[in-house]
C-alpha cells in the first residue's frame, strides 16, 4: 500500500524537545547557515513497520559528518527523540523516509538547527528497487586519493549541500538513464550521487573504499555484515567502471531505496545472474 | 558608522508581491529544496548610501545560475521588488549586504522560493577590505580545464551549496589565514570561496578565465571596464600561485568586501606597491 505521497510531516528540536508542526510551516530562518550556504549534515532513514530498524548507523554517520564539518552536535537522545517524534503514529503499512537535518544554525554561537521530515517513499523509488535502474558513469573530476588529504573538501560528510548531485541526477534523465556512478578523475568507482556502489565478481561483493572521500554507506554496511555471516565473502575493492562492466551484478544501495539492479548501464544492458534476490533477502533480516 | 550587526531584514516573495517580516521568523518550509539539497542559487548585494548600485550585474549573475541549475527564474522584476522591498528604510549612512536567495522550492512543479535578507556589513568584512588579508592557496582537487565539459558539476553557477567554500575559510582560519585561494589540481588559479583573484603585473589587471569553471565576478568586471577607460589595461590570464608571488599587487574582490589586498599569502607577507588605492577609486567611482 501507498500513502499518497503528499502525506508529509515535520518535527522541529527545540529547548523543550521535540515539536510536531504542519509541514507547510515554515521551520528556518532566512539566516540560517544551513539554507544560505548549504551549511549542514543529514541522513536518510527508511521508516518501515511504523519503525526505525536502521537507525542507529545513521546517527553514527550524523555524528562524523557534524565532526568533519565542525557543527556542534545536539546528541544522539536529541536526535532519537525528534524522530520517534515525527514518527510516532506513522501507520505500519506505508513506507517511508525520515529525513533528519542538522545545520549549523545562524553560525554566531546559538544553537545548530534540528529537524526530521517524514513523507512517504514515492512509487517511482519502489519501482526503481524492484524493477532495478538505468544508470551513466559521470566523473567528478577528483583523483580518487585526493580528498583524503584535502580536508576541506568534507570528504564522508554528507553535507546538505547536494546542489552537483542533484545536477548529476539530472543530467542522467536527460540522457534517459535513472542514476549515476560518480567516478575519479581517473576513472576510479566512486559513489551514486545518493548511494553506494555494490557489484558481485569473482564470487564476492565488492565496494570501492571510503579513503576516495566517499560516505561510508549504511546499507552497503549491513549488506556486507550480512553475506558475510552468510558465506558470501566482500571485499573493499578499488574498482573502475570496466569492473561494473564485467560484473555478474551491479546494485546501488540505499537506505530508502535499498538494492536497486543496475540493468542499463552507459547504455548497455545487463544482468544480475539472479542474485539480486539474495542480496534483497539478507538486507531483509 | 557601523549600525549593530543584529539588524537584520527579510523579504519573501508571495503571489501578491514582496513581503517584509520579522527576521526571527521562519520563512522557509523543511521539504524546501534549498534547504535540504542545497538545491538553489544566491547572489550578495552591497547596499550603500541606502540603495544598491551594483544590482543589474547581480540580476544578470542571478540569471545565468538559474539557467545551469534549471531554476524557474521568477524574473528580474520580481528580484528588483523583493530588493527594494528589503532594502526601503535602510539608513543611507550604513554599509549592507542584501542576499538573494532563489531555490527551487519544493521540485513538485509548485512556484520556486525567493527571499532577500538584509544586515549590515561585518566590522570585520570592513576591516579586511581596508587592513587587508592574509591568505592560503588550497586546492580543489580537479583539473583547470574540466568543468567546462561537466555540466554537472555546475561551473559559473553560484548555488547555496557552500559547505565546502565555508570549510575552506575554516580551514584558513585554523592556520590563522582570513581567506583561500582556490586552485586546480595543477596548480592554475581558480578563485575565493566568496571572491575574485585580481593581480597586478607588468602593468597589467589580471583575473583568471571563466572557462575553468569559477564564478564571472561582478566586482572583478566593474573594475575591469573602469581600468581600462582610465588607461589600465587588463587580461584574462591562466596564472599560477607563482604569478601572484611575482605579482606588484593581488586582491579578492567581492561585492561586499570589495577589493581586499592580500597582505600575506601561503606564510610570506607581500606588498601591493601602492596600487590598492587606484583600485579602490576606481571602484568607488
Amino acid at each position: 500500500m501507498t500513502a499518497p505521497e503528499t502525506a508529509r510531516r515535520v518535527a522541529v528540536w527545540t529547548e523543550g524537545g521535540p515539536r510536531v508542526v504542519d509541514a507547510d510551516q515554515p521551520v528556518v530562518t532566512a539566516f540560517d547557515q544551513g539554507l544560505g550556504r548549504g551549511d549542514g549534515v543529514f541522513e536518510s532513514v527508511l521508516v518501515t513497520g511504523g519503525r526505525t530498524p536502521h537507525l542507529d548507523a545513521h546517527l553514527a554517520r550524523l555524528h562524523r559528518s557534524a565532526q568533519i564539518t565542525a557543527i556542534t552536535d545536539p546528541g544522539e537522545d536529541a536526535v532519537r527523540a525528534l524522530v520517534g517524534a515525527v514518527v510516532a503514529g506513522w501507520p505500519a503499512e506505508v513506507e517511508g523516509v525520515c529525513r533528519v537535518f542538522l545545520t549549523r544554525g545562524l553560525g554566531d554561537g546559538t544553537p545548530p538547527t534540528l529537524l526530521a521530515l517524514l513523507s512517504a517513499v514515492p512509487a517511482e523509488t519502489v519501482r526503481q528497487r524492484t524493477e532495478g535502474i538505468a544508470v551513466v558513469t559521470l566523473s567528478l573530476g577528483v583523483p580518487a586519493d585526493f580528498r583524503a588529504t584535502a580536508p576541506w573538501l568534507l570528504g564522508g560528510a554528507k553535507t546538505l549541500s547536494y546542489a552537483v548531485n542533484m545536477a548529476a541526477q539530472r543530467h542522467a534523465h536527460a540522457l534517459g538513464a535513472d542514476d549515476v556512478v560518480l567516478t575519479s578523475l581517473e576513472g576510479r568507482l566512486l559513489e551514486g550521487p545518493t548511494s553506494t556502489v555494490v557489484w558481485a565478481a569473482r564470487g564476492r561483493l565488492h565496494t570501492p573504499p571510503v579513503d576516495t572521500g566517499i560516505l561510508a554507506g549504511t546499507t552497503q554496511a549491513r549488506l556486507f555484515a550480512r553475506a558475510e555471516d552468510d558465506g558470501w565473502p566482500t571485499s573493499v575493492t578499488p574498482g573502475t567502471v570496466d569492473d561494473l562492466v564485467a560484473a555478474d551484478a551491479v546494485w546501488l544501495l540505499s537506505g530508502v531505496r535499498g538494492a536497486a539492479p543496475v540493468t542499463r548501464l552507459d547504455g548497455a544492458d545487463r544482468g544480475d545472474a539472479g542474485l539480486s534476490r539474495r542480496v534483497q533477502e539478507l538486507l531483509a533480516r
